[in-house]
């Protein structure tokens, strides 16, 4: 039987994704080859990164002067990457801390320059997303983290700043209408509602690079993957193939537009059941809630064995809260069909 | 048909490693979902990374002061990561030229610090291994590229050096017996021997680490992936397994002794056809050839249209030589059945 995957990431992708890929690692494009086994150079492959790139930038609406690029090393290399490549040499960069993987951001551009935490959630368990705060020119940019997985909250009015403004989406890209135009510098892990782990996408702002006054390292380096249309090296070949087959099954059902009534479906469909049940209650402010990740509790700790057993029966999976919140965690992520909110709520009611 | 696959990588992997890949990709350990849709930190993807680590020092044969790690990035973040960690700020470090990913690797080490070019064989188009030279004490590491893909050239006999010793194997790990634990560190982009690209093989001494004084970004921070048993974030999950599945296949047929074998036999009959046929020649020197890229080339350019048709209708894939080169270069990775050999043999005789 097939699983309700409520996995936070890596996380569950369309079955038409899974059906391709796993027929181009037999043979790719009737060639007699794999996908795994062609060179990254050939012209089929070279046709899947560039059409992967070309569709992201049709599903953003994007200009050409964005780039777009498949590297490698996560959300977690991307920390690194954006003060290598955008701090300034005696510079300042400005920073919101809104959970662990902002945090960890704010770790690494400390390595390399001076960082402000101009609004910070750190001391209530990062349960909002702050607000009131303002970005002026003296930052060489901004960087903020537009869902945080862990605790379920989300930005939904990204605030106006004077500075280049650089955004970590890597758990909620592609799920709601933005203005993407805004952001000079976006970054996503492949791994929740993109593809599967191994492929980290940048969207930057070509103007923008070049500036520090850094000898960067070469891969740390965008201007050089930019320049090499994303195959500076060998690329990650079938998360960007599988990535590919999820942007074109998004485009193929009305692109983000749909996506994101779907995702509001979804969502609401959970947060009401959370909010009638008193058997449960969710972790974050009502008005930060993700339409991602839905993070919620018990209200009688003596009910987990009976709902543990009760989802795990009902052929759900992934459900479990991260182990710096415990509780439950629901990701609601672009691949889940309501119908498997529906199994949830309903094993919910019938505690 | 299935093809004679040459390609120097991404390149051919053993067709059962395929199947299962592709087999997980629809329903992985029953569980069902897919490999690529659940958490990196599930019992049955830990299973997987770790029996990866384990299989890799068994079949080295390394003792527990080596650690394994499955990174990201490929060769060319090992080129940064290299001199991050191991080379001390004021130190220096000494490097052999032999060719352009040894050349990559230097530039990238000079941004840290002082290199010395020890030995090189760029004046002669890379067309031979330098052997005499030594390596004192005053380095802090040595740094060699054991095979030259592009060129067909590979280190028969590695030298004995007072400093720590680092390479490069990406082309040619798991191909032959070696004392392995000579290294201090290794590294090896997968795609070449050991499954598709996107995952990067570190095997490194732990005690040589720590000891630069550097503040390094965590993701370039070997000692953080080593503390993280290889899951400082999101790991290449759909690479590892694979990776996992050659690996398995390599131990289940004879290990690195048995795979050596076949490598000889293979390179043998190749090596034998190009000096015996008058319309062909090799690139490099005779006692450096590498026994996993055979670079050669037609000695009357006439020709090149008529054996290019005759390799491509036997089948035969990924024949053409570097940009750099020119000419032809035929792989003969582990997976590389001796039938694809004799295939190429039996067109280069019929000219």
């Amino acid at each position: 039987m097939k699983k309700h995957n409520f996995s936070a990431g890596p996380s569950i992708l369309p079955q038409e994704v899974l059906q391709k890929s796993a027929e181009a690692i037999l043979d790719f494009n009737g060639m007699g080859l794999s996908l795994i086994e062609i060179s990254h150079r050939s012209k089929d492959f070279v046709e899947v990164i560039n059409e992967a790139r070309a569709t992201v930038k049709r599903l953003m609406n994007l200009s050409d002067e964005y780039d777009v690029l498949f590297l490698q090393g996560g959300a977690s290399l991307q920390f690194a990457m954006v003060p290598f490549n955008l701090l300034k040499l005696g510079g300042k960069a400005a920073y919101t801390d809104t959970g662990v993987w902002a945090s960890g951001a704010i770790k690494e551009a400390k390595k390399l320059g001076t960082v402000d935490i101009i609004a910070s959630s750190k001391e209530d368990n990062y349960t909002y997303i702050p607000k009131d705060y303002t970005v002026g020119t003296e930052y060489d940019y901004f960087h903020c983290t537009s869902n945080n997985t862990i605790y379920g909250t989300q930005i939904k009015d990204f605030p106006a700043v004077d500075s280049l403004m650089v955004c970590d989406m890597s758990s909620d890209i592609f799920s709601r209408e933005l203005d993407f135009s805004k952001f000079d510098l976006i970054y996503a892990g492949a791994q929740k509602n993109m593809g599967p782990a191994g492929a980290t996408l940048v969207v930057v702002k070509k103007e923008i690079l070049g500036k520090t006054g850094r000898d960067i390292p070469s891969y740390l380096n965008y201007q050089l993957h930019v320049d090499k249309e994303s195959m500076l090296n060998t690329p990650p070949v079938f998360s960007i193939y599988a990535s590919l087959l999820t942007l074109q099954w998004l485009e193929n059902n009305g692109g983000i537009a749909a996506a994101e009534k779907r995702n509001k479906a979804k969502a609401e469909l959970l947060y009401n059941e959370i909010d009638r049940n008193p058997l449960f209650k969710g972790f974050c402010n009502v008005e930060d809630r993700s339409l991602m990740n839905v993070s919620f509790q018990l209200t009688e700790e003596s009910m987990k064995e009976k709902f543990d057993n009760a989802w795990k029966s009902a052929g759900i999976s992934g459900l479990n809260g991260h182990r710096t919140t415990g509780g439950y965690r629901a990701s609601l992520y672009n691949a889940l069909p309501i119908e498997s909110v529906q199994v949830l709520v309903e094993v919910m009611k019938s505690l």
